[in-house]
């Protein structure tokens, strides 16, 4: 089996294996745990903000973000398709009592007018805008990097109107790494980014949210309510320093394997690649086939693919460290083998 | 002053105040108020529905349903520009703990396969679709009627999902007056219903929500959590019932005069009227002379006419009990003065 | 029948009741009725704060006291006994997501070295206190007064602290006409205070919420986003003003009745009064007759006294205007045929 | 130093450690990691319930709970100091939307007719009753055992009014142990219940909640909202594993320890312990000291103990794992040490 439903599928490395056994621990909740302590002074540094806090998911990294910049009754705006409006379960409305109102962005980028625009002005019928939030790279925009350009300017529109702006970066490391830039490059226009170390980084568990000290100070109540708030924690903290500090380059890998793998998912017949593949992340449209996305899926998994449906004629490929890049042509091969049989031009 | 900012400005008629003057009430909250129980026996038989329940307000009427249908954490589907996206200050969110899903219409109306689209599988990052909103006529696409076909389309596809439907009909009869059809036609194709008996119909305070047994009787106790609990809340109900009873068919002037109005603001050079003037709302586009909306606005009060701003560049109009087919002429040329006074042509 | 289960059962005088038929009226959402606005600078004026907001019942005043105070995840510290927690149907946590911490008062007054131990220190288990809550007279306490020294110990207190206090002082006029003070007396040693028109002070629907000019903007917010935002509401603000200006002195006669029906009811066999009525509250514990307070109700109910059950072996006795000095006589006797009756003592 | 702040500083042992790094783990949000379904499989076998879900704690397991088993507006009854009300940071409000009703129990067990009591009947003022939670061991109570006789008895009149009960178990398998009982014999009397892996039974991470398949399967989506679904986690599942498995009996050696600490600080003047020591909680009054537990507190940390407060004057120790047969000895000097120099007895 090849398993491209998800980055978030790669497995601990050896070395993060030893990490863990020989991790030095405390109880975090007394913010007693050195391993704890030294990845989130290492976040932060890394991603230039003041402060930083380890937290079990990306989903719970933003969610917490949410709860400490917003008040229940006002408004935050994201984009469309976003991570935070789309898959995070309605966690937005249900834990922090913040309406959504959704931006359709171009690759994931909004229009920082558009975004102006959608800011609300003082009327007692408007909840009142709490919160821009911005998602890089964007998932289901097909892991498309919004520039940095884009940040900064709807950063500096927020700033004029007096309004945090946070990003769900889970995968900006894959933006750092594929724009040649260093990660603070796009984390410098965000109050707060959330980065995941699970996904293309390897990680076994958890993500980071940083920001402003007194921001982190009130975001780690918030987290002990959700119970987020762990014991010896340093044995998860300690293969996520690995994937900060060692893992970041090697995304470049990744981004081009999913390019080989665009290369040839073009050459079969029924599949059309329809993003742009910047990095990690490739959307296939099926309906040239015949078949539904999850019936692809299904003939997928019989050839040794695992894929995942982004919408009912779209099948998403994701490649990460699992993934080698000799493995890629046997990919190609067994996703065309896929096609024929789903196609029906030949008998499974 | 000529005030077309809104229905909701008419004032209680005479025979209004006589009810209230005469109402026989009791303490309604003990379920003692004869009126009141008069009102809600007779809104629901006017809606088709099993129970109504009068509540001071149609957001009121509309949060209750919302919160009586869903639970936290998950999804209603309502058109982009909603009063109950828009205008309700986020309260959906902040009370129900439910996220908003948007869909633009068209002219007001969702198209059925965009809604059945929006629908979200099961799915661990999904939040479950908990509720389908209409909202007839439909306020900021100007008024504009919803056709019964649309919310039958809608009605039917959401039962097949087990979806429940609420209509926010705050100007419900506005659209059966205009469509000249009883508005059990379009009620027949929502669970639940929401109508306003202060806007056109000139009621004081107060809007009812109808469905069925059960469906009260759980938003009786949420309207009690919100404050809308009343004691000799007869002295409202009782012109609530006039409302109700004798004041749906006169609705007609008021779409008249609208499209009176219409014909002569087409007229004036710089204006545009952006919608179709289905009933008793217009919305102009003002920036062909050059001011915003709110510029526009204060022109018109120095002229003498109320109105407010539906966008940067649009200003609405409405028509209502308080405005005689005999003021709609001085309107018209209150309105071309305002303009050519905004455009410049004449000094102030 | 004599009504005897609360003062809310209060029906509007005519006075009140032309009052509603003149009203001069306007859109009170956009702050335009004028009969709204002078309520509102009345009441605050009354009750010596800079602002007041008129609501449509004393749940909603205090609710919207509560959302507007209090952020998610705070604690309010109240009586344990008190209104806000035993009969508002859950609406603190429901709406404001706070917590309640209880203490148990005595005769309706908390301790306020209780209080003052109650108050969260830092730490990231516990919520923080965001609210001390009073009530005054105290409903389950008998209509209890809570001494205006009580309140400013708890007050000053709570000052020191940085903690707002709230005041449900939804009979807060029978409290300082009792007690022979200004209503001002009370109300300087609290930050918020609501008070309702309609219970002794026979409005038909509605109370007041008070406090500085910055409090009052976002709990108007609060009322929008609770549906209380309500269009000519002159209409039930015009016999809200005769309540609140012509009302008030009235109450002492409901305590001289309650202090009547408490000689009589002392007389009678198998009834204890259990406070010490203050004001218009009587409690009787019924468990003498060997019945519960429930069959007791029923009892009373063919000897034509309504009244209520405040525990499972307490009946409640509520004096007002619309019973008078000398339907008390009558109403002891039925009140002691009652009795007999429940004891078995004669056959019904 | 020897800490006795809480049994929640244990470091995982070498056996856990080496089950980490070999740990077969996948993404688990996809259930697709083996070690996490084993150790779910294994805690609801061992607790006698269908299911079970591995959370990242006992606070995140109760909140769960709350919010699977409750609907906003409600109220769930509890102990006045048990941890779901006291620790939680008031989360069941800020989350769940639901009501505290706090019951006063003798050693953390509620009289069940005070619970019953308590259960709110129907009436539009009244939240519903939703929910109620035991604790056992009693946190607060200094650890003390609730009989399965008091769970049985509140379960039975909970079952026969049709509310659900919950256990916060987070030390359940103390009460198992120092009762002599399988667990099961408690947990029967919960619908559901949480037990931490990462107290006495030294886990680094993590607890589990278990209950019916249905219950669990909607416990796994608020998991998911709150941000608990990780991927990987099989890394920390493995060690709760060993927990689960291996660890349990030895609880009984901190409890032995617990009495022998009880032992010694009983002969020091000035100190009191005042819970029965049931388990591995010890609570002492210091006020015959003349200081304040923060400052005994701060004395023994200059002796090489750490502890914490349980009130303004109460001092908490708990046994565990890392604090070993031959530690209590000195422990006891330490404490007589520190008590002496708080007491003046020596200078410092």
């Amino acid at each position: 089996m090849i398993d491209l439903r998800s980055d978030t599928v790669t497995k601990p490395t050896e070395e993060m294996r030893k990490a863990m056994y020989d991790a030095e621990v405390g109880d975090d909740v007394y913010q007693d745990d050195p391993t704890v302590r030294l990845l989130e002074e290492t976040a932060a540094d890394i991603l230039g903000k003041e402060s930083a806090l380890f937290v079990t998911s990306g989903t719970q990294g933003n969610q917490i973000a949410v709860l400490t910049h917003c008040r229940p009754g006002q408004e935050i705006i994201l984009e469309a398709e976003s991570h935070i409006f789309y898959y995070e379960s309605g966690a937005t409305a249900a834990l922090a009592g913040v309406q959504t109102r959704t931006i359709q962005g171009t690759r994931g980028a909004m229009d920082p007018a558009a975004v102006k625009e959608a800011i609300r002005g003082v009327d007692i019928h408007y909840p009142e805008t709490g919160l821009i939030c911005i998602e890089n790279t964007h998932n289901r925009a097909g892991g498309a990097i919004v520039p940095s350009e884009n940040m900064r300017e709807i950063y500096e529109m927020a700033k004029s109107e007096g309004i945090p702006v946070h990003t769900d970066g889970a995968r900006l490391f894959n933006t750092a790494v594929a724009a040649g830039a260093d990660v603070k490059e796009f984390a410098q226009y965000s109050d707060t980014v959330q980065v995941c170390l699970s996904k293309g980084l390897c990680a076994p568990v958890g993500s980071i949210i940083a920001g402003s000290k007194e921001f982190i100070a009130i975001a780690r109540k918030w987290r002990k309510r959700l119970g987020g708030g762990m014991r010896q924690a340093g044995v998860i903290a300690a293969p996520g320093l690995i994937a900060l500090t060692k893992m970041k380059d090697r995304l470049a890998e990744d981004h081009a394997n999913a390019k080989r793998l665009a290369e040839g998912i073009r050459e079969i017949s029924g599949l059309q690649v329809v993003n742009q593949v910047d990095t990690n992340i490739l959307v296939a449209d099926v309906s040239g086939l015949g078949v539904t996305s999850g019936e692809f899926v299904r003939h997928l998994k019989e050839q040794g693919i695992l894929a995942g449906s982004a919408g009912s004629a779209t099948v998403r490929f994701v490649t990460h460290f699992d993934v080698k890049e000799n493995q890629i042509q046997n990919a190609v091969y067994s996703i065309s083998q896929a096609a024929r049989k789903a196609a029906g031009k030949i008998t499974g």
